[in-house]
């Protein structure tokens, strides 16, 4: 197999094939790992198409997609079964519909795989090994379906295996290496994240970096209401300039933006918290576990954070972290004084060296003309510096004068459904906590005065 | 707006767009969506396709799907920035490139949007008011893009915004009544859940059932563990048929079975507690707040969820749960004791009648070679029938004599990274919480003894 050496840059379509994709039984997720895999390596990928097990619309699509790719990679459709087409469609195409030949080395190794699991090979499975004369096999280690890689003209085709487990270590170790251009352009990809301002005003706050063409090239995605900033630098020295422009933007957006690659506002927060040896408890209502959720789903969360507490009945509030009754008879749970009594329940019991709290109306039901649902209040409080992990801020001691112990809070009303609530809820605890380490300070798009 | 009346049954294709999704920074799940909801109209989708932000792409792609499809249905490219590029490549279609038009409510509905949000509109936002003059807007009342409606040849085309909030209401508002055919059969379709049992060991259990051609059909899908059974009953009675297959299929999968159309194992556990009288808190580790997260994510949950402990540091686990420091010094947080005494704690200082808690090592590193990585205990404690919420389980008031105070506790193996590991033992704690509520008790797929 020899490595690519074109001219033009490589470009590869991807081919997803099986009917429970079309009809959306099942999520496709295998054109999102090759378009990032394939990208790593230096190639564009220009198409994802989708197709049923229909041997014609396979045919059609592989001599369609060879037509203007350079690679095409398919995926699924070499089971053992009546409805695995992708054999036979590419036999067709490369071989005039010819009789195909078993494969040895294919044979081998399902042999080796029944045997190995102490169980007996169906005769179907034997058509697994079968392949297109003109195809070679590219094995399987993990599975029963060997997959294929033939050329369509000057486009090379590989076809792999549906499930994501067989299909990436076979992209791995034979696929990639043979596709990467040689002195392929380097390519430098960096995403940060923003959260709390509008995908438009964002923009604006990029301005002419966002000019289509330039380079390096800066866009924009909002999902989950966190907006991605993507930057991607092309040829040499990409690395550097990209970490430039990065850093650039970041400037350019804050402090909304927050952390880069696959950072969450979660775990910028907790390296916010090591970095300046702060400790950090939660308090939470209608959020219910989400924002501790975020937290400690990132590993070696438990150096900065403690815990929390859900405090979903009113009861729990008053017996567990200290709320006065009287707090929650005069302005409700949901409040700005309720919301600052948990922080600082939840600080001073838990010993952290601040904490964040959620109360609001989540609904759909539950809201009043006051506090219409969505309307969430936030409260942070803060021990103050030199109060960390096990001295408790209720003694004040260690407290520098600079930084007393002090607690504030924040009203914000949230659109959307419930779980549009909770998540924007939760997101925007953590980017107030990243900004209180930070000593920032800025409006939030849903902030209601 | 007329309704279809064709001769042949109408088919589908649709067309995503958007670098993110070809270069995959984001997974594209509307194809999917739309591919289900297209299918319960009765309408076959026979291709998804993806491409760039080009608008020569687009173009292409829509000219092309048009020549074979009755329906066309494209999602994103409508935001106000440069690359969002769908509505000129329509315009350069059905207008050849005449001039667009702003659509007078399509602008309002903007300003109204901006205006409800107390938000100015940045100018750029009025590009989304304008249209093809021969295409007709789709209002959205949940974002700025409005969808647009259109011809090309004898296929209508829908563009709709990328959001799936957006995205899916337009869709059933104003989409899927254009195009459902006019006496198309019947068809009704249930979803059943299950969890703890694997999807092989499923199918043997719904046995014939799952014959292929038979009426109801019934299938079986994984998806975060879950393995859910999906009914579709065709033709006269549907609904009555599928109703009565779900109940068979139900009892032939007790006790792994659960809820149904959009239920989760929360939701029906919340259910149970509700029909029972029974309140509930949690007391989570590992999980760092996730069950509490599954459980408030359902609106009314508050009826008989009280809250918890997100107990994540030792410290927190003695101090707010009472859990004795001698017990964790000499079996560990990860313990069959440990999780006993976190419940014990959390049902006694909450009030609730039962109570869960979890703890576990979610990784990827803190593994031993006595608790690897995966390792998690799940403890129940049940104060007995009569104890209520409000009424503390520690007095022992009110506890039948038939349904004394019960604790106990079972270990679990989950493999996969530490994402899974924490989903699989929050929805195996409601698994087991409902069990403990209806008496049932089974293996679960991953217990270790």
């Amino acid at each position: 197999m020899t490595t690519m050496q074109e001219s033009q840059p490589p470009t590869a379509c991807i081919l997803s094939i099986g009917d429970e994709l079309v009809l959306g039984t099942t999520l496709d997720t295998n054109g999102r790992a090759l378009s990032i895999a394939l990208r790593e390596a230096g190639i564009d990928v220009i198409e994802h198409r989708t197709v049923r097990d229909d041997r014609a619309a396979i045919v059609a699509a592989f001599r369609v997609l060879a037509g203007y790719a350079s690679v095409v990679i398919s995926t699924g459709g070499l089971g053992p079964t009546d409805d695995d087409l992708t054999r036979d469609a590419l036999n067709q195409i490369i071989d005039d519909d010819a009789p195909q030949v078993e494969d040895a080395v294919a044979r081998a190794d399902l042999e080796s795989w029944f045997a190995g699991r102490g169980r007996a090979m169906a005769a179907i499975n034997l058509r697994q090994a079968m392949r297109p004369r003109s195809a070679r096999i590219i094995r399987n280690l993990e599975g029963t379906a060997p997959g294929l890689a033939a050329s369509i003209g000057a486009c090379r085709v590989f076809c792999l295996p549906g499930p994501p487990r067989e299909m990436i270590p076979m992209l791995e170790a034979e696929v990639l290496p043979a596709v990467r251009p040689v002195g392929a352009p380097m390519i430098a990809k960096r995403t940060l994240g923003s959260f709390g301002i509008g995908e438009s005003a964002l923009a604006e706050m990029l301005g002419a970096r966002m000019t289509r063409g330039r380079e390096p090239a800066v866009g924009t995605t909002a999902s989950g209401s966190v907006v991605s900033i993507q930057v991607v630098a092309r040829g040499a020295d990409a690395a550097a300039r990209a970490d430039r422009e990065v850093a650039e933007c970041m400037a350019a957006v804050a402090p909304y933006g927050f952390g880069s690659v696959d950072a969450t506002i979660a775990s910028t927060l907790l390296d916010e918290c090591r970095a300046r040896g702060r400790t950090l408890a939660v308090a939470e209502s209608c959020t219910g576990g989400l924002i501790g959720s975020m937290l400690t789903a990132i590993s070696g969360s438990s150096d900065v954070f403690l815990g929390g507490w859900i405090t979903y009945s009113n009861a729990m509030k008053e017996a567990q972290l200290g709320v006065d009754p009287q707090v929650i008879a005069h302005h409700g749970a949901v409040s700005r004084e309720a919301v600052m009594a948990m922080a600082r329940g939840a600080c001073e019991r838990s010993g952290a060296s601040f904490a964040i709290s959620v109360s609001g109306v989540a609904g759909p039901s539950g809201g009043s003309l006051d506090k219409p649902v969505g309307t969430v209040w936030i409260g942070l409080h803060d021990a103050g510096v030199g109060a960390g992990a096990g001295v408790s801020a209720g003694t004040g001691a260690g407290v520098a004068t600079h930084a007393r112990p002090s607690t504030h809070a924040r009203r914000f009303e949230f659109p959307g459904a419930r779980d549009i609530v909770r998540d924007r809820a939760a997101k925007t605890a953590l980017q107030l906590a990243r900004w209180l380490l930070r000593g920032e300070h800025a409006p939030i798009l849903w902030e209601r005065a």
